[in-house]
């Protein structure tokens, strides 16, 4: 089929026909995409969840590409499973695709869609197809198999909260696509904006960070089964506000130590350049999907030596403590309240107003 | 919290504890909202399927309300899961909402959601609350357990096609909508349009159908348990083209009876009073979310026996032939190619410039 055309111009049964014939019927999958359901072969237990990309929402078409975008959407919803120590399985695709949409469009986002679940070990198992007269809607549902469940209600007081990876990244990255740098399609480095060819790396590793993170899956599944840790959640809305629904969920307070935070050196780097601080996009920035944890200090090593086989990088960024939920800073004795500054969907401002632009969880935004 | 509230003044956090609040945990829910994914007990094959209304293509939020509009997003995904003899066991809400919706929106919503939840024995398990800018987008995922599965896949030529229920209610209540029938917020008839009040019970017949679609849940699932199929599928984009949906998955051809469709007797007695005839909407019109179903000959007494016991009618409505992937018309021994009118999501013309208006499956839109 044309990849020029457009959607309007070829049909429902046309581009469904279409997009099954690019999809295997991948293990565990007893029947795929085709039926009035899909089925699939399940355990006792089951994890589910479901996340979606709304186009000048989290997504702009000129910022990104369909590959990167169906990379995108699949890993966002392969840190909630990664959260909980499952393993993801499967995955439901349902668009929201306007008629001046072209089968090239469609044809990118599977590319990514199908490549991040091969990475994944997940099978693509059907979906839906609708049109709107509005934005672009990528919602996915990503099923998974657990045994043990890590769940966010465990944190105790004096478990030590610890980190994986970095943090600020991808908020950084935002402000690089309103800075005018850009990706490839396929993710290499096309366009430096505003900033020099001297600072390519750094660019490539922040917008690689926002466009197409990949949130640490076999780390977190080892966490499960060795059972190292009280508590986990994926970073998605910032350190901050994450940290303060650990609380909430566990019914414990906690505070986060600024000074020993894991900045991404990308980050911190190209703010620095500008004058200005990355602890803010550490600490409130979010969409890192990393992992924060609770652990016992009595497991922390028992929790660096799963860090190492997978080569995750750990950091103790804080603990929790008895009392009510709430987050404060401390550093050198001091305790501050932390100023919760998390990303909120509903409170957001309209895209492109600020220089942050249309990504959740921009400090920006 | 006040109803009237706007999503935009509230803020995702207090949003999502307040649909928190009314979600219970259901049976077999071992986590429920409110962690990175829901847990749920699931046997050795569990079907998924999602499907999504679109604002401005499957609904208008002047037409319907809020509640029915719940009540019809679960409905439309229990209808893929009944259709392959399954038992719906959860579901996740996944809602792309504008900031100046207000809280009594989703109220009403979740009032409908949970109301079909619980009627299908169905647990809400969490979901997805996102920003948009555009239309509203209401997108379920239901997990279902099975046995047996009844596919689309199996008809063999010289079984009888057989339809539950009646068809073209659907389809004639968009037509009603458009010339201004309403129903209340609960489902009772709110307006007559262009109708006098005499007509009243059948306009509330084709309205519900339309809005408040019931599909026979505890019939496919005896048909299942019971074996008496060899195929069989949901009727939602039009019996015409489904028939041939089923006829391209089995690999075989089918001709209906255009005498013998068991027309809406409502939906019949509206266009009679039009001067048209209801045949088009009962062949191509859509949304009837009854069973189409393929049942060799020496077994129709057996399907009959468990469609008495869960009180649907039945109707013989064609035959499934020997060949290629096509339906015909025969009627009084003449065979015609029958007109392919389904309704095409991607080929629709936009809403409200036909009298049928933003329905799919509707023959007007």
């Amino acid at each position: 089929m044309d990849p020029e055309a457009r959607l309007g111009d070829l049909g429902e049964k046309a581009i469904l026909k279409h997009i099954r014939s690019r999809i295997p019927l991948g293990p565990g999958v007893a029947l795929g995409v085709g039926d009035d359901a899909a089925a699939v072969e399940t355990g006792a237990l089951t994890l589910v969840t479901t996340d979606a990309l709304v186009e000048g929402v989290h997504f702009r078409r000129t910022w990104t590409s369909p590959r990167l975008l169906g990379r995108k959407a699949l890993s966002v919803n392969l840190s909630d499973i990664g959260a909980m120590g499952g393993v993801p399985r499967f995955v439901t695709v349902s668009l929201m695709l306007p008629l001046e949409v072209k089968l090239e469009f469609v044809d990118g986002l599977y590319d990514g869609l199908l490549e991040r679940a091969a990475w994944a070990g997940v099978s693509l198992i059907g979906g839906n197809l609708a049109r709107t007269e509005g934005p672009i809607v990528i919602d996915l549902t990503v099923l998974g198999h657990a045994d043990k469940l890590i769940t966010r209600a465990g944190a105790q007081p004096g478990d030590l909260l610890v980190v994986s990876g970095s943090l600020g990244a991808a908020a950084a990255g935002v402000k690089l696509l309103a800075q005018g740098a850009r990706l490839t399609e396929d993710g290499d480095l096309r366009d430096t904006g505003m900033w020099t060819e001297s600072s390519g790396p750094l660019l490539l590793r922040c917008l690689r960070a926002q466009l197409d993170p990949s949130p640490p899956l076999a780390f977190a599944r080892a966490l499960a089964e060795n059972d190292v840790v009280h508590a986990a959640m994926d970073i998605s809305d910032g350190l901050s506000g994450d940290t303060l629904q650990l609380c909430q969920e566990s019914g414990v307070g906690a505070w986060l130590d600024p000074i020993n935070l894991p900045i991404d050196r990308a980050a911190a780097a190209l703010e620095r350049a500008r004058g200005a601080d990355a602890l803010d996009l550490a600490l409130h920035g979010g969409e890192d999907y990393e992992l924060l944890m609770a652990v016992a200090p009595d497991r922390l090593d028992a929790l660096k030596d799963v860090a190492v086989v997978w080569d995750v990088p750990l950091t103790v960024v804080g603990q929790v403590v008895a009392g009510a939920p709430e987050v404060k800073l401390r550093s050198g004795g001091v305790r501050l309240p932390c100023p919760m500054n998390a990303h909120d969907h509903f409170r957001a401002a309209r895209p492109g107003t600020a220089e942050g632009g249309p990504t959740e969880g921009s400090p920006g935004a």
